[in-house]
């Protein structure tokens, strides 16, 4: 292969010719050969060309950095966020916990590629742009690095986790009134209870989508907030009058979200409890996702010997083995997601919970479990929804028969004969395999009559 | 021992004469002989109180108990509050998951103390109140376990944790204020970084707090909705028209607190996210806290071989066998509550994702997890306050001497002379053990006034 | 109250008249007000103990405690272990992490009834014996707190965790025998699938704990390793010649298990991965056991509108509203139970993660979730087994029901007619609502006799 | 694009012309779009590929399959072995929880290569082999997939993470060898503590990994049992007789493995227990390597104002801000693996938690969460190894200031004077900032030559 020698302060280092990457990115991919390469996700990517382009309109703004430079800065940053340069970005997560090398790994590519730019061949002339001074002026990765993963965490959420959790919750919604008078039998302790209607059942789950949506709204203000402007310790050493909250501004405007400066930069570098308060949000919402799809894989479970009440879209062969089998797989894959978000949530705390003094040093796995969490959350379901919740239907007939044969009716008549005597016409009923309105008249405790009357399920639903 | 027998729909059972709880309690008593006995949370029972109580009120404005049911009702649950009772909830956390028998407890409880205040004998006469058709009407085990729990999680929060949280907040912030002027030496990756003051230091812990106050804040509208309504299996099957609303108005007055009726209530009991959501807001409190209390030990450490740059009460004799030790123990009883927290989150997280068709059965586990996490860190911070936080005190001429010895203090030279040029004198102090000074000059980079003009630690903080 | 003087290193304290702690103990009772008093488990108290006891007993046969003063020391902690002195131990959990507290707490009670037993008052007198000089000899916290915690697991899971494991392993094998003709569906996917016997579908969770028990076992080995000896810091500084070995000997003798001193000191101090190996493997317990409590409760459903294949014991009535229901209550508390010891093993991992130098400071948090951990397993397998497994029955109708009923008896026809074919016919009597044997000869794919002589539910189980 | 048709029992489905998979794969592409595209590892491919080709030997050894085709399996086993058709299998984790569509990922892909072999067009003549009757032959996923999870687990455990881990042990040994005479001060609750030597400290961590390799190595028998025979739900329907043990032995022979035959399918399919207890151990491992790796950076940290008692290699600059500055950053890759190692043990638990009947449906989740583990921590050690703990070196001026300054030297003193009068020297000396052995002799308790002759820092480190 062939190399060209680039430098940084402990040396000379060769670097692939094909690759416009410098020193500290070759040294890094060398020193850390742990998991995939290339694993630090190209979301935090493009969140720092997000940031150093506002770095670079800041420190113009503010007259510490020419317009050309902040030209060609911009313009390398415009060709990152185009996806033009992912494969210069080879390193992986589990690298220094401050993701300097990341940082430097865009710088390095930014001066390069402006170099470039610039009409002159790499590693020959005068540099065009100084990685450290130029591209990183105003910067540290310590502050960079938080700044770069809220902006790849809140997008994300902006973009995938929130579209895919509304669609669903809509679907789910739409549901609910669709089967609204689709009276049924309830089920606690996973044994049979009073009825309900199939559309109070789901409207459940929507109420369920509905606080988990708002609990992550909730989170959003601080994960707005930008650690860009601390540098190295939350001080704001080497940055111009203003830079803090301009820079954010930049980034406002170029993301368009309302990221704005953080009011202290001290936690903003040293804890990252952000992350971990939005990421609560989203292990909520693996919670009562586990519980929906769960629910809906036993109401759909059969065909003959399982429950039946609903029936969910054959989107495939279930079985390698089993011949027209059909399977739930749209639950599983949901459930899967959520057994994995909660796990994540856990390697979250852990990191977020070792910071020492002036910086939290587990920032590429946070940033990388957050948004590994937040995807998985929207997609799947994107997925559920297309390919199972819009697809559900009643199976009535089944609906019908297990209503009927329910014991749990006689609940209706606490309030005319008592707890105990209804308790009696349940248990002789279960005894003899017998119906409760035969068992309740033999008892004497009530006439046909006043049963007819005051056994309806379709009366003991409440409002629907 | 002697007895006497009580009576339920399964028979006759003996209970401990001395007692006054019933044949459900006792059978529960013999059914769950697991861990401690009595290990229901007593907070839990209360809340259960305040609910009966609610209940009864309710029952009778709307018409279905009289007003004579209603103060003996009302009388008992006053007892309990008063903790008169403490004595006769015997039951574990490790029963039905729907915490029947508590509720059971709780009803049988109050029908016999009834018995006895009408002056008559237990187990002798009519009844004076009947657990189920009169305690328990209108209600259900399903819907009043998370009626008592939210009622207990929420004043807990309210009563203990956020007090103790705010104490400690207020603590952190006037040593923060009362360090704003002590410029000491930064650490990133426990290396030695640029200076900043010891208020700016602290002002990083009030910031995790008040982000995690509010974070806390933002869940309890979801932990303020009441079950109570939904009966059996939300659709409030047994209840007068109008009860969910009026209950609620009446927990919320005797509890002082703002409770409301949930606004879906299959949700309310199939579901306890706002249980989720709620600690996900403790477990990210004990993420901050343990980040503090490790920094506050880590800045303590020594007293010769250490940090030491601050110092901290001594309490009490630190070791059994090295005399004169001096441990930071308090950081040690906080931490090891993170630890519990984070853990108990994820007991919390498992019992959330498991609810299944109308009912989660996870009530009792998560209830008490989350009750336990309440209470400690309330306690621990204030604690952790009083005998720690309160006690700090700057080791001046310590800080001074790790100032002034920094290596980093170099990185004011970046806009003067450029990065590699700044890294080049660091790199040969620390070689030659010299200080930058000498070898800035030596350098020829700078002159010696340069230096001292541009290299001031106190310029280096921002605005403090 | 009344109070006498104690003194120690740091002054003089008052300490309630009736007590016979001392100074340290009182000290840390009033700076560690957090959570419930009382709540460092006695377990570790007892291994307190045993410790004391073979510590005197090792130091008077190397010489450097009197004959005298031994028998004074082991007939204070016989009377400990006799449970004497239960209400003489008030501390937290909570205190230092190196749970100095809890043994000076034990070295004062030895001291101060010892000074009774000698027939002095206390406060009076030249002391019998010296809290630390006497009772601590040849010790530290650092090496006393973990032998201490691993005295009380090991005899917990000895004790308590396997033996409630095997009880319940051996009814379920039983029910595996009972069960082993009794030919029934499967189920995959939640969905019908091919059939096997109800004894083969125990057998696998008989499987499931006996992997667990193994693994269990495998841990103990790690768990029998003593770190007393190793005073301070690990180097075994102020002990005689021999101590460490001997003393763990003496340990083995009075516990009657087969304790050893470990190997390495250093590690015994400053991590506890025995306490994480071991709760490692109840974790294991843990997810065996919610899977298997989980079918039960899934095959037990109904009694008309679930599965329905099994009865389960009614112990109590199920409901306070619903009469006649009956729940799978010890399902749920086990399940519970799973939940809390998934958490704790979080709460142990993320103590062990942050031990630091010479010391672990997470003592106390890590040895109760494992204490509570072994407790909880052993005790609700018990009680399962007892009030659920072993009650366990077949309901013969509906379990033929639900076999004849299957499409996947299709299965039986692959080695036939190939898989495609196989499943046109499922398919078809799927929805037409027909059986598999109509459709078979419909399609011309199979005689009706060679229908009935391939499909033959019994032949399709394997060897039972 | 160009695409032919491929069809499976639910009817046509276009599949890209350039790839060989088929209808159901293509299915799986279209119906699972979550996360990343072909995130199921190849690992897991490779897997099936051994396992296909080990069914294919012992279905012809059986008589149910033809020498033809077992060798056409074989060769595209092979070939799939030697990575030649790694893009082939698109699909993701999150799918059917069985993993069935991977499994027919690999049917399809060796029947269609087979076709191809056989001088055949795709979707041109009769099939050379069928994907389920042919290639699949003798299987089920429920049996398959499990088999090629434990089949990738115990490889990857043997070939990266063991190797990883007993590099870094033997590398920590030789440290500690090396380090055997370096007496340092020791420090319990970060606090100045009794000497020990520097290679005492380091035998600590080595005896960590000791006891983690040992527990890891327990696991593995657990770990070595297929699932392969067990079909859809255990039973081994439409195996032939011998099947599962000559299949298993097949497996070990290709794989050079110890495999076997689990002895109970029913578990095998139904619970994953295996990997729960390994992962257990991994678990264990990254709760040593985070104390160990902490310990390492406190011990580095400085250079000036920090401990400083070792030296760790310097691999790239540290700072994209300060110049000059040198990080652990080994460690910090090295604990945030500890942090996702910590967090993929809940996933594996939520996911093991929730099997339900004949089939846990978490297979893919559980599976990618121990691999993904597995490799990192083999490959975080080995580069911690190679780039950190080779080079560590101890600072030796820095160790002896700090030992010297010591005051629990004191602690050599409570054997001749009384822990008392210990205190008393040591919190005096502390108070006028002097030395023990001013204060020893000013408080007439010790004779300067007695204090000589009974401190000494290198009598109290015990057997080196």
């Amino acid at each position: 292969m062939e190399y060209r020698i680039e430098k940084d302060t402990l040396g000379e280092v060769k670097v692939p010719a094909d690759k416009i990457w410098g020193a500290q990115t070759e040294r890094s991919r060398n020193n850390f050969k742990i998991g995939n390469p290339a694993s630090m996700p190209l979301e935090i990517v493009y969140g720092f060309a997000y940031l150093k382009k506002a770095a670079a309109y800041t420190n113009n703004e503010l007259g510490v950095l020419s317009e050309e430079k902040r030209d060609l800065i911009a313009q390398v940053c415009d060709e990152i966020l185009e996806g033009k340069h992912d494969d210069q970005f080879p390193l992986v997560i589990w690298q220094t916990g401050s993701g300097t090398q990341s940082n430097m790994n865009v710088n390095e590519v930014i001066a390069n590629r402006a170099h470039i730019l610039a009409g002159k061949k790499l590693g020959e002339g005068e540099k065009t742009l100084q990685p450290n001074d130029d591209v990183n002026k105003s910067q540290s990765s310590n502050d960079t690095f938080p700044t770069g993963m809220h902006i790849a965490a809140y997008k994300k959420v902006m973009e995938v986790t929130l579209p895919g959790v509304i669609k669903l919750r809509n679907t789910l919604k739409k549901k609910s009134d669709d089967f609204r008078e689709v009276v049924k039998i309830g089920r606690t302790h996973l044994m049979d209870a009073t009825p309900l209607t199939l559309g109070q059942e789901f409207s459940g789950y929507v109420s369920q989508l509905d606080h988990g949506i708002k609990a992550l709204e909730h989170t959003l203000d601080h994960l707005s907030e930008l650690a860009l402007g601390g540098t190295a310790v939350g001080t704001g050493l080497n940055t111009p009058k203003g830079y803090a909250k301009l820079v954010a501004d930049y980034i406002a405007k170029f993301t368009e979200q309302p990221f704005k400066t953080a009011e202290n930069k001290f936690e903003a570098l040293a804890a990252h409890d952000a992350i971990v308060e939005s990421h609560g949000a989203l292990k909520q919402l693996a919670v009562s996702l586990n519980k929906i799809a769960n629910d809906i894989r036993l109401l759909a479970s059969g065909p003959r010997s399982g429950i039946g009440e609903i029936t969910i879209p054959a989107n495939e062969p279930g079985s390698s083995i089993m011949p027209g089998k059909v399977n739930p797989t749209q639950c599983e894959a949901l459930t899967m997601v959520c057994a994995q978000v909660v796990g994540n949530d856990m390697a979250i705390a852990v990191g977020g919970m070792q910071g020492q003094y002036e910086l939290n040093v587990f920032k590429p796995v946070m940033a990388t479990n957050f948004l590994h969490s937040a995807q998985l959350i929207g997609d799947a379901c994107a997925s559920f929804e297309e390919h199972c919740a819009a697809g559900i239907e009643p199976n009535h007939p089944r609906i019908k028969t297990m209503l009927e044969n329910s014991l749990m009716l006689v609940t209706a008549l606490n309030t005319k004969i008592g707890y105990y005597k209804a308790a009696e016409i349940a248990n002789t009923a279960h005894q003899n395999g017998t119906t409760l309105r035969e068992e309740a008249v033999n008892l004497g405790y009530v006439t046909p009559e006043e049963f007819d009357e005051w056994v309806k399920p379709e009366d003991m639903v409440g409002e629907m």
